[in-house]
């Protein structure tokens, strides 16, 4: 592993902060400079120590940085890329922990310097809650983390990144941004806009019969907006196809029960359970729950 | 409070058995005798001793009992009331825990005896998991329990019931059969056909990508076919509505990433968040949340 000194994280919510306190609890003599756009968010950073340093510009926080991490909603990469280009140091690394990887690569293509490494990451790890001061230094314990790579990737970099994303915790899996892009689209993106319609479907007064149930199937629901439109912005066709997909699904129960259908019923519901044993075994079996 | 000396629980599934356990452990001076349809389900419940006593028969299980609770699928009630109706003793009370109400009331109006009262009961408590083996006997502390009367209910039925379910920790309201399946058709049964056409959605060489937030979002999915299927079957009307205002919704935010409005996609989802917000805090204030 290349040896690191410092990390650069630019944004300061609950993925930056913990990334920032996870590399300082793992990773022994790295400093990690982090930088937030907000004053207040800088000074919340400092009182809460999640930073060996918090910088007040973005330029100046990159300047020594082995690698750069950007950690902010997905449609500030292509500026933020533009803003630091000039700043990066030769051979740096350059990723981010977006949850789309097609757009920040190409982004990165056209806007960052040629001597300078950019490679996707994708940590599978937050929560509904938002802002540092959830930032916790044990968020990536077992989390996978897709890095997403294209044919101008540097090895080197892909390698170091790698390391650095498993000693924070985390399991490194590789693919291409475009397969990265189809399966989250289905895995995560899609689960979020479920969550969300079944919600926006019932109101207020409804909702206060909410039991566990209801409760459960809706939490992702509460995360943040910001962060959650720019995801669904900049993958929007797979995730056009995903709502087609899961459509046809709330139909095909819609006329079996409008067709008194119970056997078709209850082949649905067993289908869904089944399916369902299939992924938590294999998760745990993978060690994947968390 | 009617003095009760014996609690008659018929079916030992992890809702009769953690009836059985609670009322054991709520209710002083109290016998629980449980029956079952499986040999070995009663074997087993005499193995982890969740009845004072289980019956071999249905009818000899009743003869004496002062509340007799159906624990089973909705779809045997109107057997088990044909089955047991000459066994109920004078001035006995019926209940059930089925999960709609509407067909339970219309079934005990046609099949039990003039002489015994009978009020649905639904207690919002239980788990995706199935089985005796799961029962607790504080499966219902803090949950809300639904009484539902119609205008040949007892009032004297209703207030054992009303105290009974409290003994056990709920929270008890009371609504008419049709206005709770209208509720829960969307509270309840609506999030269980989301979460399962989600993973109908996807094949499982997808599904091993799954993170937190799918898992969450389908947990309820995991729930037993069977006891399932009859719930879908026996509200049906009012579940179809449900999945058409979600199909609404899902259209609406394809709509909006199809036209690349990225205001609209903002406001679906901060309208779920909010609305869930709203949600949580009523159930925090009203320590409805276990």
């Amino acid at each position: 592993m290349k040896e690191l000194k410092q990390i650069t994280v630019l944004g300061l919510g609950l993925l930056g902060g913990s990334i920032s306190l996870s590399a300082m609890r793992a990773l022994s003599g790295v400093r990690t400079v982090g930088y937030s756009h907000r004053a207040s968010t800088r000074e919340k950073a400092r009182d809460y120590s999640v930073a060996s340093e918090v910088a007040d510009d973005s330029k100046e926080s990159v300047r020594n940085a082995d690698i750069v991490i950007l950690a902010t909603p997905i449609l500030t990469f292509e500026q933020t890329f533009i803003e630091i280009a000039d700043a990066l140091p030769k051979g740096c690394i350059v990723t981010d922990v977006g949850s789309t990887k097609t757009l920040p690569h190409r982004w990165a293509a056209k806007r960052l310097p040629k001597d300078v490494f950019y490679v996707g990451s994708h940590p599978i790890a937050g929560s509904e809650k938002r802002g540092l001061e959830f930032s916790r230094d044990d968020l990536f314990d077992g989390a996978v983390c897709v890095l997403t790579t294209d044919k101008g990737s540097n090895k080197n970099a892909v390698n170091t990144l790698q390391q650095f994303w498993t000693k924070l915790g985390c399991k490194v899996l590789t693919m291409q941004p475009g397969e990265h892009d189809r399966i989250y689209a289905r895995i995560s993106h899609l689960p979020h806009i479920v969550a969300a319609a079944l919600i926006n479907a019932n109101d207020e007064k409804l909702l206060k019969f909410a039991g566990k149930g209801f409760i459960d199937t809706s939490r992702i629901a509460s995360g943040p907006e910001n962060i959650w439109s720019d995801i669904l912005m900049t993958n929007k066709s797979n995730i056009i196809k995903g709502i087609d997909r899961v459509i046809v699904e709330l139909e095909k129960m819609k006329d079996a029960l409008g067709q008194d259908d119970e056997r078709k019923v209850n082949k649905l519901l067993t289908q869904a359970r089944k399916r369902r044993e299939t992924m938590i075994n294999y998760k745990i079996d993978k060690k994947e729950l968390i």
